[in-house]
């Protein structure tokens, strides 16, 4: 049970008062093992949610393979979960946007690990930008990572699991903007969406090769990577937490047990699926009438009166 | 070709100046005689946005036939619009709530001018109100005209129609909150969403018999049954109209335009539609970044810079 | 690792073969006690889906309370539960169609056990149908359940939770075709997507009371209550399976663990999110070109052989 | 008033006997010289549905840009276009997927015609072929004309649209699997629902400047380029028309009305819409119960009767 208190100890840092009804649980959710000789293949695993979701996925007992450009990043992060949890974790260097950079990527893990049970398409590039000022090489330099980048990669691994006639599943991590798109992140809006319906179609056809494909669309939680550029001046999270319903930013060890579960047996009759992560901050935004919240109580007595004494149309 | 005009001479009151490039056609748009010896019904047909399609359709050559439950304000709408096309509009007393007030209702219809051609499900109920304030009673209030009273004139009509071998197009008018929900107007938006499920279910199942489904998802155009229960201070309507991209609300004669041409057989190949119609107000909510409009040019610059020199993630 | 067996020893009947490569995961997915001191109210608990999550819900620690219209059956069923988790089940004859009986069984729970942190709202009724067969009051059968139901649980005790000043977590049962529309449900069809729109409202409406709305769209799971309605004679299994990518059904136990996770603290910061639970089902019926499944190699490598030689528009 | 006819004379062959309540009307449906003194560009106009555009932009007055790789082609549409119509058409070659090349083509189009008031992205490449067969370079092939082609004829237009102060309409095609994916088309899925973020993104960003984005999401229509890759054997064709609800394709010239509409200045207030048009085949496909419609009705009455005699849940 539980009421609003008088103190907001405990809130994060420009959270609203009602968060403190929406705590986050950010231990480990899953049963202990429940990634047991399991390999799960992670893109952008060295920092922010991929590094997040490493290392939810290496305390539940998976051997992890983090992959992407700055390999010391990587190894630092593989050292750090590895010295938490006891279970491997590799770290290869990757660039996702080089279709052979992507298969030497996995002739590598292929050695380390084996074929993954689990990847997670994770590695993205974003920044802000009005439309008029993107030149093609800004609109490629998202489009790259994000549509190409994960295309090859699953491509590349789908390939290689339905030759050995293995199962997987596979996770991307997109946006709430994918669907609705969004002004100043047009790249991204567009490399995303076209991710979505990737892993859509995969979820229809790859069905029978024993593949799974589902989708996490997170609202705003607080990275280096993502806010740098999507905040550089830190003016628009409070209007983000002004309109989120639960009144604060996710965590990505909330974000992280939500993609273990997906990619656990637990889920293993989920398949194309898409589930918003965003505290309703997208229902907040599209609903035509939300911005009445701001009404008070007596202006709206006044307003029921005045729409009762309303007469025809 | 358009460019800015340094003058506002002709711009809805309250719009934004680049709402001048975003003019309102408002002639009748299809060719005359489009719905010569058709028969239209539509609901709410006496007031605003029922009765500018029902003026179009006349227009056009319909005959048509307009019900609610005002008997006078349908019998002065008829007669206006008789009056201005030369065609016969008949008005009839239908509570759409009622199963047998909707099925006398068609009795009488036939026998003026037999089955429609064309139907459109315009009648609805509406107003802003907290839902912790709402009753049961107030709930069905809304829900009963506008989920129910769609279905029994649906049920009521298709089912003599498919009796009788003949084909239709039905039109359905919600609104841009039914698939994303809106607070403050729950009701609406749960019955607007089930007449579009509803319409998508028909167009699939009822094509064979002839029929086709259609939906148009209006944004803000200002009548005064709309506005009277949604806005009643007059003061969100500057908020609306900041939002919307085209900078400025919609207008009847538009709406009917679209109506007629989905009720057309210019559309006979359009079934299961969703039809949008809001100036952008809905993506332009939707979006998450969209309120970086407010950003000026000289601070885009420092972002911009600021962006760049971040480095990893 | 998971590969094909070439055995289908434990595959559901009817199945598959590459469903062993989705195998179920049934136990109890969440850490024990997640739920302790939490009340728990689910409509339609005595059977069914609403038995299995009041199960695993009571096996995680919480209390109980499970309403619909039979006694005898909720009676039972509250034994069964107990018996094996030892804790409280509480059985209350609610008809949901009814605000009174709504509001009276919330009077008895409050004295039973205080107002619910969780609310699940599952009760509902379908049958196939072919629309021009539907009277008026087999229309209202299903969406008084369905909408009408539902929302005068939640408006109910939303009412009284936000009176308290206390926060719950909703959940409510809808399906995969509340969006897309389907022939021969279509009251159901369009009653669960109004339960839906109502969720999104109140996901945007309500969070500053705490509160969080949450959607699990089922694809088909064998339960006697849908399936003697749905499929009764037994005939449409085998298409569904066919076109299910996961090859399977869904079964109960999977659901209640996806309903516990999305009621439970570790999805504080979900609201407002729609989860389809099918299999694929929903893509894989949905995508255009997924027919071509059938195609076999050798017919592929003619037709590529023709699309290749293709020249020009 | 239309019935059934004892005879299909007139159907277009291989449709549905109940298409003939469904008959195109191929006439051109906007008022004469609609498009009067403006300039139209579209990509991909020199053949199938970009040819129908042009054409009856042509018809309706305005001067036709069409751009493509084949300018011979091109040529022979722009002759045969303008002889029929009397309105200039000039061919311009362009392959979207170079940056240069396009504002190369954009150089030429403002010196024959000045920037355009209305801009159609048709240009696309697809064919059907199992996701596992595709090369990073197969995917490339597609994405880069659709995607990236659309985002470089979009970005390079719209700069300098608004660095002159000029409105315009854009409008894209996709395909009616763009929010579903599809298996075996899976690139031309994700450029697609690429394109449709980039529209929605756009709308939302750019209506300030004047300009409108909108969506047509076509269901099958029979042309050379399409049909020759997704259809090559000719034998799908048939199963397309049976689960269409209107019981036939689309045709181009139908598609060439709505396309006119949305262009033209009677769709003002339409930004950020998505029209799908397909004869109802995508909630046809959706809809899960929508195979039911094999059934006949003495198997209803059979089930019907199994139905109402089943007790309990
Ligand atoms: N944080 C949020 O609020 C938020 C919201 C919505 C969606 N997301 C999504 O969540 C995911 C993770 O974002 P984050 O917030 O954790 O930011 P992040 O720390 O910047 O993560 C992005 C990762 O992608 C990797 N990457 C970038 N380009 C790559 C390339 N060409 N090849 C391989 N890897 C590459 C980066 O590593 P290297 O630099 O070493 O290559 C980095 O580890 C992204 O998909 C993002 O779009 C985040
Ligand atoms: N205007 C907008 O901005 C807007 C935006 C989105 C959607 N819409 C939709 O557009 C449609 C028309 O709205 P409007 O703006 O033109 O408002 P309106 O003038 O108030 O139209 C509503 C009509 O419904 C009729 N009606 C109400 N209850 C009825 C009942 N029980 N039986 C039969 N008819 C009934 C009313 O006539 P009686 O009083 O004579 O019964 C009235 O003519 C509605 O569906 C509305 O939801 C409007
Ligand atoms: N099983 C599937 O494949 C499937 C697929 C999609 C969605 N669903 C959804 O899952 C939920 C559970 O379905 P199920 O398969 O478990 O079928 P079920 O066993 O028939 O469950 C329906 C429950 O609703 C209760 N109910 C019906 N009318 C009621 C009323 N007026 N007041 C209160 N309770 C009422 C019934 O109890 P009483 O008879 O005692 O009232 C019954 O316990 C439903 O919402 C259903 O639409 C199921
Ligand atoms: N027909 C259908 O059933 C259907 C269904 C859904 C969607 N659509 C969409 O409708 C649009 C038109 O298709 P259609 O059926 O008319 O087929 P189409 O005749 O093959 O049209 C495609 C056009 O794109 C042009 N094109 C291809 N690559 C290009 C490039 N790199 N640069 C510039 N132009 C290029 C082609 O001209 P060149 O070869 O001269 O370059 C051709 O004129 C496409 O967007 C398609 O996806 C069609």
């Amino acid at each position: 049970m539980r009421r609003f208190r008088n103190t907001s100890a405990g809130l994060q840092s420009g959270s609203a008062p009602h968060s403190q009804l929406f705590p986050p649980a950010e231990g480990v959710m899953l049963p202990p093992e429940s990634f047991k000789n399991r390999v799960v293949f992670i893109t952008g695993g060295g920092t922010g949610l991929g590094r997040a979701m490493a290392t939810v996925l290496s305390q539940l007992g998976a051997q992890c393979v983090i992959a992407s450009r700055k390999l010391d990043v990587l190894q630092q992060t593989a050292e750090d979960i590895c010295s938490r949890t006891g279970n491997k974790v590799h770290a290869l260097q990757c660039d996702v946007r080089d279709p052979q950079a992507v298969s030497h990527c996995v002739d590598q893990m292929t050695s380390l690990t084996g074929l993954p049970d689990v990847i997670i398409n994770n590695a993205a590039g974003n920044f802000i930008c009005p439309s008029e000022r993107l030149s093609p090489n800004a609109w490629k330099s998202i489009t790259d990572i994000v549509l190409n980048g994960t295309a090859f990669v699953t491509l590349e691994l789908g390939k290689r699991l339905i030759q050995d006639q293995r199962g997987a599943s596979f996770l991307a991590i997109t946006t709430i903007y994918a669907e609705s798109g969004s002004g100043f992140v047009a790249p991204s809006a567009s490399a995303k969406a076209g991710v979505e319906a990737l892993y859509k179609s995969l979820a229809a056809e790859w069905g029978r090769y024993g593949h799974r494909f589902n989708i996490i669309q997170p609202g705003p939680i607080k990275t280096k990577g993502a806010f740098s550029r999507l905040d550089p001046t830190g003016k628009f999270e409070k209007g983000m937490i002004d309109r989120i319903p639960t009144g604060r930013l996710g965590t990505p060890a909330e974000l992280a047990n939500l993609a273990a579960y997906l990619s656990s047996d637990y889920a293993s009759w989920i398949s194309g699926a898409v589930m918003r992560f965003d505290g309703g901050e997208y229902v907040s935004m599209a609903g035509e009438f939300n911005d009445l919240r701001r009404v008070t109580p007596d202006q709206w007595k006044m307003m029921e009166a005045m729409i009762r004494s309303t007469k025809g149309s």
